[in-house]
């Protein structure tokens, strides 16, 4: 496609965002040979999930809990001179960053461009009205571009705070953190989230004194309470600074770093210092700048208001991923992408449901989750009943030096399970299973019969199923593992 | 029960060895409230795998992995100086198995103990017919007993090799390796199964000179193999000498070790020496001592015969675990005998097919398998095809610096995913979601619907699927993970 032309340009799929949500889409629609324009603003693609978010923190995360094993390395038997304790290599961490970035961004670039119908510029996509739209690349004039069809896909940012000093130097929105030129020698974090969560323990691990201020009375409210409730512990038992119900109201500039003043629900509360401050108070939908103005397309501060096809208020005019609101995952987003990619071309697709869904957060012990917990099960009108395993009495959790919960969501009648919560190292890999069974409506009978493996943590997923059942059958049972 | 009175006892159940296999029959029966005997000859509850096999050999490999990882840090940004090396502990080792043998042992017993119908004694048990036995406990005279149902979990032992020399000081059983009083300088192993290539990895990570004998023509034969001959090359890589197609005919003493002589299958041949020889050339059901020669029972080498409910050819006497033979696994057992016990207490019972079995061999990277290989498949008259994923495009094995391989094995007309196998580091995890698939016969299209989380090792199994259905429908497919 040539942009220079004088009369307005025509593609099939206008998609507006390179990020999990639009590139897959793009993917999908160009191989069935649709022609695509793939308008991206930033350095390549990825999005948010590849450039700020999911993969450099979780890059910085593995530097982190290497640097922690290394401390932990006596308790195995691996013994280091104690004059010699490990250090972080900041630059490499940040070189490393860099790398797997590029490499992943350059291996997407490289699929896409052996794509004939697949046009991907970097520049600004602006609805103009019913298919048209408005295209901006860098030193040339916008230029007019008429679509059969338009996927937004241009994600989220980082919520602004109504908070006073949040503009100071020092103060950053929580990707930045991902980029500081060195280890804060102390931190404080606003906002008791999956991200606040997530920095809180990697710069403790990587050696900040960290505060972690969080405005509801635990962390992660949205997660099971009592596994949230057990990894809060573990913050806390790690150095931590935790301050649940505190709300951060001003942040004030002070001799080597910032103030932050905060309030709790009695009307009290009390200050904190900190060298740097990092803001992780949520993400909302990017829908400036994309000539929403201009159509019939409908939003509130949550998202955008799409149908079951993920149809915008504007006819032909589709969105995916952390535009839509909440949930906001890569993962989410690709998979409304592909049944959004199936659905245009006329196939059978399978919009993904948020009781399906799956999530990880990085914490240390990684907590993961599939489906429903049980608040979110009661609030959809099912009687459930819970299961809880304990990875104290684990065999592979006690070899590896970790501990941690399981906790299956189950309707009582039917048996069905439709929540898998599990807070233990390795919870992101053994979320696979519960992501299957979730979405297929697997029963503890099912569960049950698997074969898992002995000694693996994914054993405990069958082991729970049977304790469970035998309780159900009221029979007395066990607490320890059958397998001695 | 008193075993010291005069007229024979009598006992609902009588279950002779209290390994993965026994112990769980023994505890259903006793729960549901028959009265069982458990006559266990070995220290504690547990057999092979707590004491000699799966459990210890998991607590050294931990060690040899975390030694390893120190070993690598400084690609991860952790560093250490250079001159100040890690050691192992090897004395901090042992004990830390003491620890966790002990606990485990501990924990199972308590349990047992809660249960006021079953009885646990140390010594020996011989059948004498139909429904005696005579039971053997130390410094006392032989009793008789009666016994309405048997079962037999004598569990396997170390197969005796036709080897000159073997009976050498500093040729051990595999087992026997994980009590050395000290890391050995040189090791040679023989046999490339499943535990001569733990053993030979966790050496080698522990600073041991490794020489691996495999008389076949490639380790791990039962196993996919292209996934194993990547194995293969990483244990090339790291330093382990490999001879295949290479079997040990007799060992001799000399000065400092012992000297292997090996031939070929050309004829050839040649020699190694080393300080110590670790035999791992497979294992033998224990049918010795059981007083089978006064019973109906029949066997071959392999293991003992019965029926499809696990009865012997004696009425009334059953049989679990390793004395059936292949496959030997702790879950295989566990899983025959919860199906044993729900079968004689009168309820529904699924013995498991070894087609829904998994398995997981400790080597670096993790090796697990549920289902079936190709040729396992293809044996069974199945049509198969097969998708291979290349963890080189993986988000989480780039971050935590691994390679491997996941395969699926599916038929080829209903799609139905007959056979999951991954070499990743992690694969120990990954594997209860294969297990849960091959036992339900879900279906690609089954699996490519479940949300996966990303950045996680798991969602390479939609990914994969989703894929494999792309390249069935004709489209053009790209090999990059659709999340960037």
């Amino acid at each position: 496609m040539n942009l220079s032309s004088q009369a307005d340009e025509s593609v099939d799929v206008l998609v507006i965002g390179g990020g999990p949500g639009g590139t897959p889409a793009a993917l999908a629609l160009a191989q069935a040979g649709r022609r695509v324009l793939l308008v991206e603003q930033g350095d390549g693609l990825g999005g948010t999930c590849l450039f700020e978010g999911c993969i450099p923190s979780k890059i910085f995360r593995e530097s982190a809990l290497r640097l922690h094993a290394a401390d932990r390395a006596g308790e195995f038997g691996v013994g280091f001179d104690a004059a010699m304790k490990p250090a972080i290599d900041w630059q490499r961490v940040l070189a490393r960053k860099r790398d797997i970035l590029a490499a992943r961004a350059a291996a997407a670039l490289h699929n896409a461009q052996a794509l004939p119908t697949l046009q991907i510029v970097r520049g600004h996509a602006r609805l103009l009205g019913a298919h048209r739209a408005e295209i901006s690349l860098p030193g040339a004039a916008p230029r007019g571009l008429r679509f059969a069809h338009a996927i937004l896909a241009a994600g989220a940012q980082a919520a602004q705070p109504a908070l006073v000093g949040s503009d100071l130097a020092g103060v950053h929105a929580s990707e930045q953190l991902l980029s500081l030129d060195r280890v804060p020698d102390s931190l404080l974090l606003v906002g008791g989230g999956p991200i606040g969560v997530e920095m809180a323990q990697i710069f403790c691990l990587l050696g900040s004194r960290v505060t972690l201020l969080q405005g509801r009375e635990r962390i992660l409210p949205s997660m099971d309470g009592d596994l949230a409730l057990q990894l809060q512990q573990r913050l806390q038992d790690s150095g931590i600074d935790l301050r649940c119900g505190a709300r951060a109201q001003s942040i004030v500039a002070v001799p080597g770093g910032l103030r932050v003043t905060y309030s709790d629900a009695q009307g009290n509360g009390g200050q904190v210092e900190a060298q740097h401050v990092g803001l992780a108070l949520g993400r909302v939908p990017r829908v400036a700048d994309l000539g929403l103005e201009h159509t019939r397309i409908r939003h509130d501060g949550k998202g955008l208001r799409v149908d079951a096809h993920l149809q915008t208020d504007e006819p032909d005019v589709y969105a995916v991923g952390d535009l839509l609101g909440q949930p906001m995952f890569a993962h989410w987003a690709t998979a409304q992408a592909q049944a959004l990619a199936a659905h245009l071309l006329g196939k059978p697709a399978a919009f993904p449901k948020p009781e399906h869904n799956s999530a990880v957060i990085f914490s240390h012990p990684e907590f993961a989750t599939a489906g429903l917990t049980v608040a979110q099960a009661q609030a959809a009108g099912l009687i459930v009943d819970t299961a809880t395993y304990d990875y104290a009495i684990d065999a592979r959790a006690q070899i590896g030096g970790e501990t941690g919960l399981l906790r299956l969501v189950f309707e009582r009648d039917s048996r069905r399970i439709v929540g898998v919560h599990a807070l233990i190292e390795g919870a992101s890999d053994l979320i696979g299973e519960g992501a299957l069974i979730v979405r297929h409506g697997l029963t503890l009978e099912q569960l049950a019969q698997a074969i898992h493996p002995h000694p693996t943590l994914t054993e405990s997923m069958g082991v729970l199923a049977r304790q469970t059942l035998a309780r159900l059958q009221g029979l007395a049972t066990h607490a320890h593992h059958p397998v001695p």
